[in-house]
């Protein structure tokens, strides 16, 4: 260990605190955006009051944004009185908001430019690690939390120990980022990182996508991390440009050292890795999908802030075009955003999916924490695109629920039982250049 | 009253009861077609295996129909189970059943061709009345009568007595189908047909496309009818061969005669009619639009067994075209089946309302009934296409729904406030005569 090398997220926290530390030191730092929703919103807003006394000021509303995306459509009168809370907040303070069916907090702040490399991002979300998919150290944060950097703009943390996942070599067919993310879970246990950065590197990483890495980031919270980052590239600057409208400059410092310290180091070599699939209860449960295929799924759901992005929703359609889900499953499908929904509208991809069977939502959290659009009853069997499969997490304490990727989903929902998307033909969209923010898969 | 003349009611009646019948008289009929939900369709199957035991058997499989529609997808472990029930029986008795997101019941019902002018015809939901748009006797059932039914194949009725809304002359611009009904229970009150049968005549009437006949039958429960019959003509034949696939030959008997017996006659002037709507909370509380116009709303809700059809869906599309709802403004789209959406989606009309906006969801009741996909908090006031706005139906007990036609909706969606659809610009879609079953609005 070098004393001034320095991982990606002592660089960055290094930065926000205004002088060099290093993991186990305690920093306070202001905060570049922060996000609350529907079930946070509300609860921020009351310890945001109580601190602040009906005067308060809120330190930097342009900072400050809110999304109606876990109960929207609202699903019941608190829910709705929950919504009317967050507008009536949001207009009073000049925050930002999205309104029902803008999408899931983590794609919206993307989305809406709010997160750029090197940023500190808190959301009141436990998947606010997805913006290290962009080169920023997001985290989850409670809602009181929130409440006070609401009125503080500020925030401590204790900075994390890394740990770095290095994929070397190219990615088979069939294999994606969440198979990825799925066998480190289980190879470091759904508690093997908890308050660590898990760093995702390597070829395989540098050659993945933007919309790929962020699942990687948005799932680190599985393994109980504090923040997942890929270090930015030029993948990211162009993303940026067109995805989020943003004018990136690439800082060149802004990796780790080659000999930063790192709390562990796990490597893969890309050709030995199949598709994934996290047996029920747990992300942590993540086997070969050989082990499992054939089981039969009652449901399929695609979407969720971990893998509702139209390049995700486009590889179920990849597999489903022309063809129609089997009789005893149900697909549910529901976008990440309204701008996701509308890419799937323009070119095709919802027509396919809506006439191969599918049941397509408005953008939102759909049933991914069981709140309404297909929550599962006591018997029944889903394979979801999800990031959680705990007991109960998707509705019944009894219902049994399977991790894995979209082309698995699509593959699923094709043959009703648990199906290996390798070797499966399927028709690729043409239009994919057009409709997505980058190249590549 | 002569007494050889009798009413459509007494014709229908008589002629499932095997010998003439008149109002008054109790009958005992064989059932053409029943259907269940989500909700009414568990209470009924309990009840059939109470009645039958074990091996029960289901007198006539093929006109017994499931839908699951009102929860749907589900939300929330109970419906989702509640949909296994019905799975399961329809499973096990052969019984016709429809997934979610395939529509509502009384939409499915016609669209999969179970209702032919003359049937009889019974639901497990109060707005089973929409089949008396096609010359059908179509009542609603308690769910107790309905899984009686599924063993007996028979159930009895009291032959109603009929009110007579007769319309003449040409409606004007802007005035629906929608509006003649709320009218017509503004009138009457919503007590006022009470086990009745209301029969809609007159060349208003015959002027009306089939999918606004079914609003005037839909909503003749909402002034107490046991049942709302048009007398079918060529357009009900023209219908049912485009939109439900059947081979239908026109029975010039089956009107009601001229000297036939009504317990009321109420004759409207078709010009002397404004737009109408209902104030919270009942629907016979039914005004000129003049009387409302102006009032803030907070939702729009477009969808349900009323008004859920793509010529519905359309009429505000035609409004919004190229526009963007107001700002304080929510637009809730549900449409009432599968083939509605995806006529929707083929004319460009799901992606209009999009772009202008809305949340457009999967078929089915939405928040219709309060469960999901747009419920009302406390404060929030809505207009809808719905047919009911008791306190507390779509939500909160403090929540405030006014009904109305879909143009009114439209325009309100757009300007944020209850907005007369009269003299409103619009530009209506081309592909009209391709996307519906017959021509005409």
């Amino acid at each position: 260990m070098s004393s001034s090398a320095r991982t990606i997220t002592e660089k960055i926290l290094s930065t926000k605190a205004g002088r060099e530390v290093t993991a186990g030191d305690y920093v306070e730092a202001e905060i570049d955006a922060m996000v609350g929703h529907d079930v946070t919103g509300p609860l921020a807003i009351e310890v945001f009051e109580s601190v602040t006394g009906e005067d308060g000021t809120v330190a930097n509303p342009e900072n400050v944004v809110f999304t109606l995306d876990h109960h929207a459509p609202a699903d019941g009168v608190e829910a709705a009185n929950n919504h009317n809370i967050v507008r009536d907040f949001a207009e009073t303070y000049g925050t930002h908001q999205y309104e029902i069916s803008d999408g899931i907090c983590h794609q919206v702040m993307i989305e809406e430019g709010f997160v750029r490399p090197g940023d500190l991002i808190i959301g009141a979300d436990s998947h606010s690690t997805t913006y290290g998919g962009l080169g920023a150290f997001g985290t989850g944060v409670g809602s009181t939390d929130l409440g006070t950097v609401f009125a503080t703009g500020e925030l401590w943390f204790r900075v994390p120990e890394t740990i770095r996942f290095e994929v070397e070599g190219a990615l088979p067919d069939g294999v994606y980022a969440k198979d990825l993310i799925l066998r480190f879970i289980g190879d470091v246990g759904f508690d093997g990182a908890t308050y660590k950065t898990a760093e995702y590197g390597g070829s395989a990483i540098a050659d993945l996508p933007i919309h790929q890495r962020l699942v990687l980031s948005n799932m680190a919270i599985e393994m109980g991390g504090k923040a997942g980052i890929v270090e930015p590239d030029d993948r990211t600057v162009t993303y940026l440009e067109r995805q989020s409208g943003l004018d990136v400059s690439l800082d060149p410092d802004l990796v780790s050292d080659p000999d930063a310290d790192y709390e562990a180091v796990y490597t893969y070599r890309g050709s030995d890795l199949a598709p994934q699939v996290s047996k029920p209860s747990n992300p942590e449960n993540a086997v070969d999908i050989d082990e499992v295929a054939g089981t039969p799924v009652d449901q399929v759901f695609v979407g969720t802030c971990t893998n509702g992005r139209y390049e995700d929703i486009r590889a179920v359609a990849d597999v489903l075009k022309g063809e129609q889900i089997d009789s005893n499953t149900r697909l549910i499908v529901v976008p990440a955003s309204k701008t996701v929904y509308q890419t799937c509208l323009e070119t095709g991809v919802l027509e396919t999916l809506v006439d191969a069977g599918a049941t397509f939502q408005s953008a939102g959290c759909g049933p991914c924490a069981g709140y309404h659009q297909g929550v599962l009853g006591d018997d029944d069997v889903c394979l979801a695109t999800a990031n959680r499969n705990f007991p109960g997490r998707e509705g019944s304490m009894q219902s049994q629920v399977y991790l894995a990727s979209p082309a698995t989903a699509g593959a699923t929902a094709l043959y009703g039982e648990i199906t290996d998307p390798r070797g499966l033909e399927t028709e690729r969209y043409d239009d994919y250049a057009v409709a997505t923010a980058e190249g590549g898969r």
